[in-house]
């Protein structure tokens, strides 16, 4: 991920996610684990109908099978769903009439899902035409072209990398008309964007964070981001939360904060 | 560890420390790092009032040169002080004139330590008698013999194994009088106590954890207790805590709870 700092308009960018005491989001990749109790579960619903799309990774999206939707939404009757984004670079998620976004959809109780992928790589016909059944679609992003500094030996800028920025999947969100997002996960999403924001990134407004009173124990998936090494190559301690407010949901507690910079 | 179910007397057990919200408890092994605010630190030192004994692996005084007393008695004249204890095994720890727990024993702001080291070594004489200085001793823990079942390729009782269990090392704290002792790190403790508890063995009763609202990143020394495998080479999830309570100190946020059995 390049150190862009000419950031395109963005939506406002809500992190949020539930985890173990050990910073585990599951016990391993792939494997839906319940962690938190009903009250935070109705909050995430909260929020998501506050929010005008919901975004995870495609491990997410593959493992968990999620909804995406707003049950509170559905239950009181009201109009507003957020627009589910599922960020998939190459295009791998197997979606179909039976994943349960497009079943959500399909039943009006939710909005069909946008996939973000690269634009260089063209989606599969069958997939494509599963999520725009149901009012969604594939959404192509362009790879930014950077010169990987940390490959640069001979002081000749690096090596010439391409990869689908932050800048750039966030920008198409706002040119789409997307105001707020609210980024659920997964791990390697999540601990990318506490990387870039530790760098001193502008890519996160807010961070809801529920912790569980639960091990998971090793070997789980980990939110532990990345260290950043500074020009002498010191390593440059992780992000800080301020404005913090903790509020206790049940056994759960919730940790709302803006990271420091 | 073997899996003992004939446990000894014990004392009280508290289990206590401070993470990041990525379950640090320091950027890199040996590192000091300045976790939680001014609130949870007085915490620490009221609950250390509430001990007889305050316990730390050989890493963490090797690292940090604790203190371990109790600076609010001495702040308010008081007398009761906890009795310092290091886990030693190999009786490695640098003890000296000049370490800070000797240092606080020699000044009456606390007791002289315990070194609790393997019965088969001899300590270092300058180091017995730097501790014995200031009222304080290395005390010898018996090696227990054990069959490791998980070294049992061929249904013969697995390998002989001998080590310090906590059954022992509890147990002679018990028996030179310590009815209840705080647990305070590092990793390596928390982790080997954690996963006890887990396997259903009764070695903590309370367990206080301070959150602060950052994240180390990756490439700490990290809180996540290994998972134990069932009969059927399944792994068991983690702990859970029960009779949780949630208090916020600052901006950190103390966790208290007993482990679920």
């Amino acid at each position: 991920m390049p150190p862009r700092r000419d950031w395109k308009p963005r939506p406002f960018v809500t992190l949020t996610y539930a985890q173990s005491l050990d910073s585990m989001l599951s016990t391993s990749p792939g494997a839906r684990t319940a962690l938190s109790g009903p009250s935070t579960k109705a909050m995430t619903h909260f929020l998501r109908s506050r929010h005008d799309a919901v975004l995870v990774g495609v491990g997410t999206a593959v493992a968990d099978d999620p909804g995406l939707n707003c049950r509170l939404e559905v239950e009181m009757g009201g109009g507003h769903q957020p627009r589910p984004v599922v960020l998939d670079p190459f295009a791998r998620w197997d979606v179909s009439a039976s994943s349960k976004v497009v079943q959500l959809a399909r039943g009006g109780q939710g909005l069909g899902p946008w996939v973000l992928h690269m634009d260089r790589l063209e989606p599969d016909p069958a997939r494509v035409r599963a999520v725009e059944e149901v009012g969604g679609r594939y959404v192509p992003v362009e790879l930014t072209e950077w010169a990987d500094e940390s490959q640069d030996r001979e002081g000749e800028g690096g090596a010439t990398r391409y990869s689908l920025t932050w800048d750039s999947i966030f920008g198409v969100l706002w040119e789409e008309g997307v105001n707020s997002v609210m980024v659920e996960g997964g791990g390697m999403v999540i601990n990318d964007l506490l990387l870039l924001a530790n760098k001193g990134l502008d890519v996160v407004d807010s961070v809801v964070v529920t912790i569980a009173p639960v091990w998971l124990g090793s070997g789980g998936v980990a939110v532990a981001p990345e260290r950043p090494v500074d020009g002498e190559a010191r390593q440059v301690p992780g992000p800080r939360l301020t404005d913090v407010i903790w509020n206790q949901m049940g056994d759960d507690m919730v940790l709302c904060g803006r990271i420091m910079r």
